[in-house]
């Protein structure tokens, strides 16, 4: 067992608290969310909610709900600035399940037909694509 | 862009239905959680609301509040059932993403440290196996 509590210096609590700038792609009174700065595929955005918690297992179910609704208005925004086939949906807990930001948060991947998605690891994209493809969900949510 | 309908003739259709059986963990009002008969790791369990949707992209916002508080239930009982140093949380939408069932469903796959999750493809578990996993998450979510 490898949980600890709930540290507020890591990176989302920064972004969350603007000392951290990030491609910021929707918020509401609950979540923000933006892009991913190493994507596994193009449109890879992460939803946080506002509210602290670890990872899933010790959130309050409430942030849960507010999360996910979140999760499908920019899975649905960003399905459709990627013209994707398809939206993969992932959240880990713990860094045995590959969680690395001890704040939770749900990855939402745009996926195409016969395009694996690339590796977490391999490495920091582009800021100026990554402020494109923010702006391609950001319009797809205004429509 | 390959959406269709949701249909009910989909095997967690027909489970929710009980005119298949399922090696169950958890039931409540709005999901049950039975296991995977195809499991990428023990413990690999599957959360499905009772209200139909083809996956979380048409989902009633509702819906994915009462699905992702019970996926926490399942989450912490089936980390505790398998001594799990994490858990990971998947949820595919249409057939690029990996989605294969056509009704709504989150993935909890317990994860150890250093132990890849197998393939989804590897083939059918031993349904006694099952049972018995089935067996210990259902302790552990009556502690």
């Amino acid at each position: 067992m490898t949980e600890t509590a709930y540290d507020p210096q890591n990176i989302f609590g920064k972004i969350l608290r603007g000392e951290v700038p990030c491609h910021k792609v929707y918020e509401n009174e609950h979540v923000i969310a933006f892009m991913d700065v190493m994507p596994q595929a193009d449109g890879h955005t992460l939803v946080v909610p506002k509210v602290p918690s670890r990872n899933l297992l010790d959130a309050d179910p409430a942030t849960l709900g507010h999360l996910y609704a979140a999760v499908q208005t920019v899975a649905r925004a960003a399905k459709a600035a990627f013209a994707a086939d398809g939206v993969a949906v992932y959240q880990y807990n713990e860094a045995a399940a590959g969680q690395t930001v001890f704040h939770l948060h749900v990855h939402v991947l745009p996926r195409h037909e016969g395009v694996a998605p690339r590796r977490h690891v391999d490495g920091m994209a582009d800021p100026a694509l990554l402020a494109q493809h923010a702006e391609r969900i950001r319009a797809a949510l205004a429509n």
